[in-house]
C-alpha cells in the first residue's frame, strides 16, 4: 500500500527534489515518490510499501520519465524482496505497469537477475534480498554520475560556444531531476551553469499539450532558484527575433544512427529557429539513447497521441467533461493532429552532449565512434 | 438590455454563422449578437434592445475582433438613435468601451457623423435615426465586400502558386466571419477554396495561449463544412517536415510601411518554418491594416498581456481559483513571456493579399503604390 506523507525534511538530492528515495524505518524499508501528478500545485509523497502499490503509482504516472522508471522498477524488486513478495510475480507486475517503457524493464530485470544470482549462489533470501537493493542502487547511482558527467560536459561545450557567458537557454518539455535518478540531462546543464554563476535567464517553453515545461521544469527551476520564465511554444520566435536566446538545450527520446534526434513534438520547429537565427541547438542524453538500429530520421516511427490530448484542457482540479476527462475547447467532433514526437535532422543539430563526451558535427561516423567506446550501450 | 435568445433560424449570412445582425421585431428594432464567449459549446445570442446592452457585450468580448467591433459600434450608435437615447451619450460609452479599439471607434464616429449632418439638416430625429442605420449597414456591407474582394484575389494567389491545386493551408488564430462583417480575411481565402472544391485540408493552429484557433477558427470551419484538423502551435514543425503544408495564411494586425507584418504571437514561427521548407507564406488584410505611420518592423511596439493567460488555464466551465481567473499550471509566481504578437520581415512573406489587389513580392514601393490607389486608406 502507499500513504500520502508531508515531505520529511530528510532530503538527501543535491536539488532539493525528493522525487525517490529508499528509507528504512522501523516499521521496514519503503520506497518513497513524489507524486508527480499533484505537481505544481503540490509536493505530495507516496510511500510504498509493496510492489502492488509502486505499480499503480507507475501506472497513474505519479512516478514518470525513462531513467526514473528504471530506477523506480530496480527498487520495485527490492521492495518486493525485502518484504517477503514473491519476487518474480512482482517484477512482471512491475514490467506489465508501462509495457512501452523500455527503461522499466532493464531496471527490473537488472535487480531481478542480481537477486536470482545471489539466490542460487548462496541459498539465502535475506542475502539475495540485499542484492537486489544493491543493484537499484548501483542503477541509481549509475544514472547520477551519468547526469553529472553530461551537466558538466554540456557547461564546457556553452562555455566554449558563448564565451560572454550570462547563458540565456531555452529548453523545452521536462529533463530534469522529475525524470531522472540524478539532474537530468539538458536541464542539468542549464542547472549547473546556474550553478557556477553563468545562467542568466532560463527561458521555458511550456509544452503543449501536456505542458510539461509549465507544469515540471518550471516546478524545478523555481525549485533550484533559478532565474527563469515562462512562455507558450509559439512565443520563441519572438525571443529568437529579439536576440534574447543565446542556446537552445533539449534532450532526446531516441537519436538514429545518423544523428536524426526524435523528441518532444516542438523541438524541430526551435530546432529551424535557431538555424534561422544562428543560435547553437545542443541536444542532452544518455548514451544509451543512441539506437544503432535505428538507420536515420525517416525510420523513426512517432506515436500519433489522442486528440482530447488537444481538444481538451486538463489541469488537477478541473471537473471531467469531455471523452478524454477534461474540458472541451474545441467544437465536439473536432479532428486533431497530435504527434508526440518530431524528428530534427542531424543538419540542424549543433552538438550531441553525452556522458561520454560532446559530438560536433553530429556524424554518423562520430556517434558509432562514441557508441563504440561508451561501456553503456544497453540496447536491446 | 440585452436577452438571451435561442437561435431564430432566420440567418442571412452566407457561412451560417449568425455574428451580428440587425432585427425589426414588432417590439423595436435589436441589434443580435451571437455571444462568442460561449463558443464553442454553446451558440447563444445576445439580443441588445439598447446601446448599453451592448456597451457590455463589447466590454465582455462577447463580441471582438476588429472589423466586426467598428460594424457593432456603427449599429449601437443607430439603436441608439432609433430607440431614442441620447446619441452623444450612447457614442461616448460605446467607443470607451474597448479605448484601444481603433475601427471601434471609428465606426462609431461614421454613424454618429451621419447621424449630426440629418439632424442639422433635417431637424428630424426620425431621418437623423435613419441615416444613421443606413451608415452602419454601409460599414457592414462595405467589410463584407472587402472580405469577398481579399477572398477572391486570395483564391487566384493560391491556385498560381499551387496550380496542382488540393490546397493543403495551415492558419493561425481567428480571422474569419467571427471578426467580421462579411467572410473575414485569411479564413474567408481558405473559405473560398472549399467552396471551388479545391481545398484539401485546413490545418488550424490552436493558438495559444487564448485558444482562438480551437474555440473559433474550429468552430467556422466546422460550421462551413471544411476538412479541418486542429494541432498544437509546436506541432505545424512536424506538418511542414512531412510535407503536409501547402501554403500559410494568416492575417494581420498592422502591416508598416516596410511591409512588416504584426499578428498574433507564433505567426513569425510559421514564417520561419516557411521559408525554410520552401512553403509560400501568405498574409490576408484590408488595406486599412497598412500603417504608412509605422516605417518598419522594429517601429512596431508589442503589447505585453498578463502572465497569468499561460501560467493558468482558463475555459468557459473551469472554476475559478487562480489570480487570473483560470487553474494554476505552472508553480505560483512563476513569471511568464506574453507577447501579444510577433512581427515577420516582409523578405519572409510572400505575398499580401488586400482587396485592392495583391502586392508580392512585399517592398515599401508597393505597399505605398497600393496604398495611393485604395479609396479606403482611414489611417489617423
Amino acid at each position: 500500500m502507499a500513504d500520502q506523507d508531508a515531505r520529511s525534511g530528510e532530503d538527501k538530492r543535491p536539488t532539493g527534489i525528493p522525487v525517490l528515495r529508499w528509507e528504512e524505518p522501523p516499521e521496514g524499508p519503503v520506497l518513497v515518490l513524489l507524486d508527480q501528478t499533484r505537481l505544481p500545485a503540490e509536493e505530495v509523497e507516496l510511500v510504498c510499501t509493496d510492489p502492488a502499490a509502486l505499480v499503480e503509482a507507475i501506472r497513474s504516472l505519479a512516478v514518470r520519465g525513462a531513467p526514473l522508471l528504471g530506477i523506480a522498477g530496480a527498487y520495485g524488486v527490492a521492495l518486493a524482496a525485502v518484504r517477503g513478495f514473491e519476487v518474480t510475480e512482482a517484477a512482471v507486475a512491475l514490467e506489465g505497469a508501462r509495457p512501452t517503457a523500455v527503461n522499466l524493464a532493464v531496471g527490473v530485470r537488472r535487480a531481478r537477475a542480481a537477486h536470482q544470482e545471489a539466490l542460487a549462489r548462496t541459498g539465502d533470501p535475506r542475502q539475495a534480498a540485499a542484492a537486489a537493493l544493491t543493484a537499484a542502487r548501483a542503477l541509481h547511482r549509475e544514472d547520477a554520475e551519468a547526469s553529472a558527467r553530461m551537466a558538466a560536459h554540456g557547461l564546457a561545450l556553452l562555455d566554449e560556444l558563448l564565451p560572454a557567458g550570462g547563458h540565456r537557454v531555452l529548453t523545452h518539455c521536462n529533463t530534469g531531476s522529475l525524470v531522472s535518478g540524478g539532474e537530468g540531462t539538458a536541464f542539468a546543464v542549464a542547472l549547473a551553469a546556474h550553478r557556477e554563476g553563468r545562467l542568466r535567464r532560463l527561458w521555458v517553453d511550456e509544452t503543449r499539450p501536456l505542458l510539461q515545461g509549465a507544469r515540471l521544469t518550471a516546478y524545478e527551476a523555481a525549485r533550484n532558484d533559478m532565474a527563469y520564465t515562462l512562455l507558450t511554444d509559439n512565443a520563441a520566435g519572438s525571443l529568437f527575433a529579439a536576440g534574447e536566446v543565446d542556446a537552445v538545450l533539449i534532450g532526446a527520446d531516441r537519436i538514429a544512427a545518423d544523428g536524426s534526434v526524435a523528441n518532444k513534438v516542438g523541438s524541430y520547429p526551435l530546432a529551424v529557429l535557431a538555424r534561422y537565427h544562428h543560435v547553437p541547438f545542443i541536444v542532452v542524453a544518455p548514451v544509451t539513447t543512441v539506437d544503432p538500429g535505428t538507420p536515420d530520421g525517416a525510420s523513426i516511427e512517432v506515436e500519433q497521441r489522442p486528440g482530447h490530448e488537444v481538444t481538451e484542457v486538463t489541469a488537477p482540479q478541473v471537473p471531467v467533461a469531455g471523452a478524454g476527462g477534461g474540458i472541451p475547447v474545441a467544437p465536439l467532433g473536432s479532428q486533431a493532429y497530435n504527434p508526440a514526437f518530431d524528428v530534427t535532422p542531424p543538419e540542424l543539430v549543433t552538438a550531441i552532449v553525452t556522458e561520454e563526451g560532446v559530438v560536433s558535427p553530429v556524424t554518423a561516423e562520430a556517434l558509432a565512434a562514441l557508441c563504440a567506446r561508451s561501456p553503456q550501450v544497453t540496447i536491446s
